[in-house]
């Protein structure tokens, strides 16, 4: 993520031991770190008490808002109960009541639940269930994977291998093997024969899905790993009829559609899966953040049953497995979690709201600089452009000067707090509470009013 | 870990939709699951109120015992304070102040501190700052890794690479290419010219990395990854001037040395880190399960300000992270276990009675069964053979039939919660609570003299 890193913090010795996630640690030694030390709500207060709307929910992650009194009772009952203890051929009661509660609530027949302490870790139990599936049922070269341009999927080496974004993988090379990339849906920059037709778009984008699987051979491929709303590159939602085509070819060729929903599970979207807003049957959905509104560290990859099977013969093992995966105090913290969802009716509230938090953001639509507003629920960004009609993008020096040197600083100097990313083409994120409402909508919206005013001016 | 299934546990139902990590979910499925319901210091209590002594520290994790107030108290503040908060650029309080905790604990020049949520997230991490710093500095082919034998480095694809567990990987094959094996430092079953002296054992042990390095070219090694005492094969402590040789080696080539502490850190032997203990100098220390006791999910890879550095010009960025990495929550915990190892001594009272626990299991030297009690600090295993004199190991199906089928159960039977682990050669681990003493030793060796006896009989 970009940072903030003009904001008045006090604490600039954050970085004299502290090495920060994405970050360049040279700018973090002279400018003063922003330090966020308190929340309250859709809030964020920093050491010196300034305030600043959480438009990203820390990172796509605080559905509930801080301050929740419902989630610190459940971590401190289950400290006080079971610190902690592995689901290591051992079970504990939180872990055993929550997998039974997401194996309800996830389509179809995801009835499995193997646990993680986060998103990446999902991801690589979902691909090496994935191969070892294959193995198990006399298909042993099943282990490739196809993924999308752009796409995050992680940082732990099985995960970097899946993402689509070179300059996360090109220093790290050797990956893992047998991974290959195909185009998004990204409708904005489509190619010029679907540029006005979304439906051919979206199948001809999900056909390039079926190339990649062809030109490996089916007999090589294991799965597609495909986020229902692509976080990287900006909010992409799939165009009508995508996710069925998609569907259509994993089963004509025998791949697994891995749902990752590390982002768009649990609200995000208005739906508990993204697969469920979208109408379609994954074989694995791999999720985290929202699951416990970050409140705890947890991870749950939900495999059907179908997947599950040939692992449930005779002696068979998945040799797989996390210290902290399932650990009792996140579990216990995502059932609150998953009870306020309910009596806040946070999902319902996020459905009623969506359509006034696109509006509200389509509004800058009428400012030269944005070019496209797109996403789905809670979780939406603004591409910015050089040239609204020939939709030229940032080139890397404004994604320097003004994405980094503007945008950025200008939002949180501003009380905003959102997401510069220049993984794709650039653009700004805002995925706020799933509490927030058209107040908090108009904040965005003016905040971005104003900066972009300052960026267009010095572009 | 080999599950006790044998055991009486009342939640039958545990198998439905939890998938339990490194577990047969087969038997899972027929036999009851044990449920772990409540902690209270060194003691674990099944669903039904049955009593078992933690020999293993939750897995090795749960160092200042269940039922730690201060711990809850903490966690709570932090709950209430600010939950979660990402260190993607921006920094919080928790992070900032334990990051500088550690650096000031951690031996030398390791002052840099990069946080994930847990063991095998800080081995990908290490080994892709190794990756990232020779491509910095102009030596871009030195990205291959050795390692030893038997070794367990994590689950996620590049720690999994580094393991040296065939088992657990032939089933996710490809993975990332260029990691090597050496032998590990099992004294017990030393090659013949080294069978008497230790010393030369080790220098053996280690000349074989050297070895290693020079087969693939020291220009394409980055990095050698060991544990302080080898987990898996059995708590395998290093031999005199294994890592003062080891030091050298990997100076002489430029190779990272990387200490990965997951299990040793934090006072399981005694130090706050293994390096110290044993007198060495890493590169990069890899830690998590102690570190917060297990209340919480957290790891932190601890690196070295001279690999740091080139990390800090101009605007490079480590392209890396987590989003539950430096967790505050987890961080606050941190630093009140910091502060209980602090104001109870933990380490001082490891150090006192380390002696005693190993004196107290080598009694079992006694039973015929038992071939060998070896490890260090709190840190120990019993490895069980089929004659004491010829040092015939476990074969296949001893470990099915005895190791799985009676020690296991047995132990769990008996009120002690242990690890059989069969990985290497057959073991049963103990790890416990730092602040164990010599009743809980005796109650140890108590039940393992009754079930080993047994399993003796019926091998």
């Amino acid at each position: 993520m970009i940072a903030a890193d003009h904001a008045s913090a006090p604490d600039s010795g954050a970085a004299d031991h502290l090495w920060m996630h994405f970050t360049r640690m040279g700018s973090a030694a002279t400018d003063p770190v922003p330090v966020v030390a308190r929340g309250e709500g859709a809030y964020l207060f920093d050491t010196k008490g300034k305030r600043y709307l959480d438009a990203l929910s820390g990172l796509f992650v605080v559905q509930a808002g801080y301050g929740r009194e419902e989630l610190a009772v459940a971590a401190d009952r289950q400290l006080r109960t079971l610190p902690y203890f592995p689901i290591w051929s051992y079970a504990t009661p939180p872990a055993i009541e929550l997998a039974d509660r997401l194996a309800a609530l996830a389509p179809g027949d995801l009835n499995k639940v193997f646990f993680s302490s986060g998103g990446g870790e999902s991801v690589e139990t979902a691909w090496k269930v994935a191969k070892q599936y294959f193995k198990l049922t006399g298909r042993p070269n099943k282990t490739k994977v196809i993924s999308r341009a752009v796409a995050y999927h992680g940082t732990t080496q099985g995960a970097l291998s899946i993402t689509g974004v070179p300059g996360f993988k090109h220093a790290f090379e050797p990956l893992v093997p047998g991974t290959f990339r195909v185009p998004n849906t990204d409708f904005y920059r489509a190619p010029e024969p679907f540029a006005d037709d979304e439906k051919a778009f979206g199948r001809w984008a999900a056909d390039r899905v079926e190339e990649a699987i062809l030109a490996e051979g089916p007999d090589s491929v294991a799965a597609v790993f495909v986020e229902p709303v692509q976080n990287a590159g900006g909010s992409i939602p799939p165009p009508p009829g995508y996710f069925e085509r998609l569907r259509e070819i994993c089963d004509r060729h025998d791949v697994l559609l891995v749902s990752d929903e590390v982002i768009c599970a649990y609200g995000r979207l208005g739906a508990m899966f993204g697969a469920e807003r979208f109408g379609y049957q994954p074989d694995i959905i791999t999720s985290a953040k929202g699951l416990t509104s970050g409140y705890a560290a947890l991870g749950a990859a939900i495999i059907s049953d179908r997947i599950f099977e040939p692992f449930s013969r005779g002696t068979v093992t998945f040799p797989h497995g996390y210290t902290f995966g399932g650990h009792p105090v996140a579990c216990a913290v995502a059932l609150a979690n998953l009870d306020l969802f309910e009596r806040d009716d946070l999902l319902g509230h996020v459905r009623r709201h969506e359509d006034t938090l696109r509006r509200t953001l389509e509004q800058l639509l009428d400012l030269p600089i944005v070019g496209d507003v797109r996403g789905a629920g809670y979780f939406w960004s603004v591409e910015l452009v050089r040239d609204r009609a020939t939709k030229e993008p940032f080139s890397r020096d404004d994604c320097e000067r003004i994405l980094r040197g503007v945008v950025a600083p200008g939002m949180w100097e501003a009380g905003v707090y959102c997401r510069c990313d220049d993984r794709g083409n650039a653009v700004v994120q805002f995925a706020p509470p799933l509490i927030c409402g058209p107040a908090e909508f108009d904040q965005i919206e003016a905040a971005m009013r104003t900066v972009l005013t300052d960026a267009w001016a010095q572009l």
